[in-house]
């Protein structure tokens, strides 16, 4: 994992993001240096090696998914108006909104760029699963918006949108590397759903960490969700679990912006701890990564090549072995 | 031409646009449904036929073109704060700014699905072309917005604009329409110079009605470049030509952005009167729209071949023969 991480990182060092005219690559470029955990390129490259791929049978590919990644970031942080991510400004804050509406879209061709320049006789397949899990996390991002004024969003719809959002980016970025180092169907069919199942179970801790993350390893301000009354894995289960009083309190707070919005994190959170929220949300974690593992045994390659994902899976959880 | 135009206009109407979640594709259908002309498609679909083409081999590049086009103009009325196109409002006013962007960044990857559907021995070669055009189209229209902050532009610096912006998207069309039906290099080549001056040309037209065209059928309110302080080829070339006096006001105008801005108009275009800007206009138009001609006619076809782009050059320029 460790080396994975190391080739990525030096992937990245290698290239050069800044172009003419600068004010529309500056942007790109401290959004692509911001670092990050990487943890696409590190998948793609991962799923390329499990079946004997080298790295530069997929450094472009590796390049081309984080940029791509980073460019729906870019605009998801301008449209949920986020000031921070990793800890820094956002480019939206940084510089301003036409600049992160522009430098995003150009990102999104220079990660075609990356695709378009890494050979592969199947390219056109490679080219097709980028291309449709770039709509999906397009239409997530859109269920995502719709449930901010939706009233009646089920964990059903929640996990349908989480899947489209964060899964399939990850489950595709496993999909492509394991297609550049030409995997069994079967085996790139389990890599695929290991992915979608990881990727649920990443989002679920992402909505976990925004109630109970430390905002200094997290790089966002604790709450944000219930100050946007986004509906998340964790007021959807409130609802369903809470008493009628609890029910009514909580869907009064999620229907109100406050001017204190502290007072309202902290009363969401009270509330929250009555019902015991953290544990079920991380019930419904392990039930994710557990489906996730039996896809990655499934996988017919011998145990020792599927060591860097079952790393990854435990630095993602923090679970020491 | 008309046979053209009606291909193009029919391979619309056979499309389906609208998908779930309806609020990301109700806006893509908005867009692509306004209409327009159809400019791009038809180029691609008359290189192609120039080259002996059928239409089948181009369907899904033509509509991919048309779709990229629209992209880059929803995401530009949004960063220009445009409230009409093509007379309609636009995206972002009928709609939200969050919608423009996310739609905007669906109808990229749309076009690429078009694009990756259709298939041809070299399809790399023309995705390279889609590519790197998307990527010019970005760069000039970073030009675009760092110019309306410039005070040094010249009317070089606005030319090589103005060719990312709208040139090399005419001129991509065309080549990738000449590439689908094995056109040889010389005459791609050719093709696609055409296709930059004939951009140059277009543009410049499009600055000068905005000075001077007809709302009814431009469809955008006269004199909007002036109000946006927008450093157009007219006032470029009314600050080489004024004297000093008339300099020094037009400066003023333009570093200004009065309640009143139908007298700064009527002001400016009061000037560009004095100098003969108009006229100016009109010689740049004719310089390189005898380029165009030029490149069309150094194509080794038959010269009947070539009636169609012609045709298209004399409806776009309003020239009756």
């Amino acid at each position: 994992m460790q080396k994975l991480l190391d080739q990525v990182k030096q992937l990245f060092e290698e290239e050069q993001f800044i172009h003419e005219p600068r004010e529309l690559y500056e942007p790109i470029e401290y959004t692509l240096r911001l670092g990050g955990k990487r943890i696409r390129p590190v998948m793609l490259l991962a799923a390329n090696q499990m079946f004997g791929g080298e790295v530069e049978q997929v450094r472009y590919a590796a390049i081309g998914i984080e940029t791509f990644h980073n460019f729906t970031l870019l605009h998801d942080d301008l449209m949920d108006k986020s000031p921070l991510r990793r800890g820094k400004p956002t480019v939206y804050c940084k510089w301003d909104e036409n600049t992160a509406i522009l430098s995003g879209d150009t990102m999104y061709a220079l990660a075609w760029r990356y695709f378009l320049r890494q050979p592969h006789p199947h390219l056109q397949e490679i080219l097709n699963c980028f291309n449709e899990t770039g709509i999906q996390v397009c239409e997530g991002q859109q269920y995502d918006m719709n449930f901010e004024h939706q009233t009646n969003v089920t964990i059903a719809d929640y996990l349908m949108m989480i899947r489209l959002k964060t899964a399939v980016l990850l489950a595709g970025a496993l999909k492509i590397g394991a297609l550049y180092a030409n995997a069994p169907a079967a085996d790139v069919e389990n890599l695929y759903q290991f992915g979608i199942h990881l990727g649920l179970a990443f989002q679920l801790q992402d909505d976990l960490l925004d109630g109970y993350g430390d905002v200094a390893v997290f790089g966002k301000k604790t709450g944000q969700d219930i100050r946007d009354n986004k509906k998340t894995y964790l007021i959807l289960k409130a609802l369903e679990l809470a008493t009628p009083r609890q029910k009514e309190e909580l869907e009064h707070l999620f229907a109100t912006t406050p001017e204190d919005s502290e007072a309202k994190v902290t009363r969401v959170l009270e509330i929250y701890g009555q019902i015991g929220i953290r544990q079920h949300v991380q019930e419904a974690i392990q039930k994710e990564f557990d489906l996730a593992q039996q896809h990655l045994q499934a996988i017919q390659v011998q145990q020792a090549q599927k060591r860097p994902l079952e790393e990854l899976m435990d630095a993602l959880f923090e679970r020491k072995k």
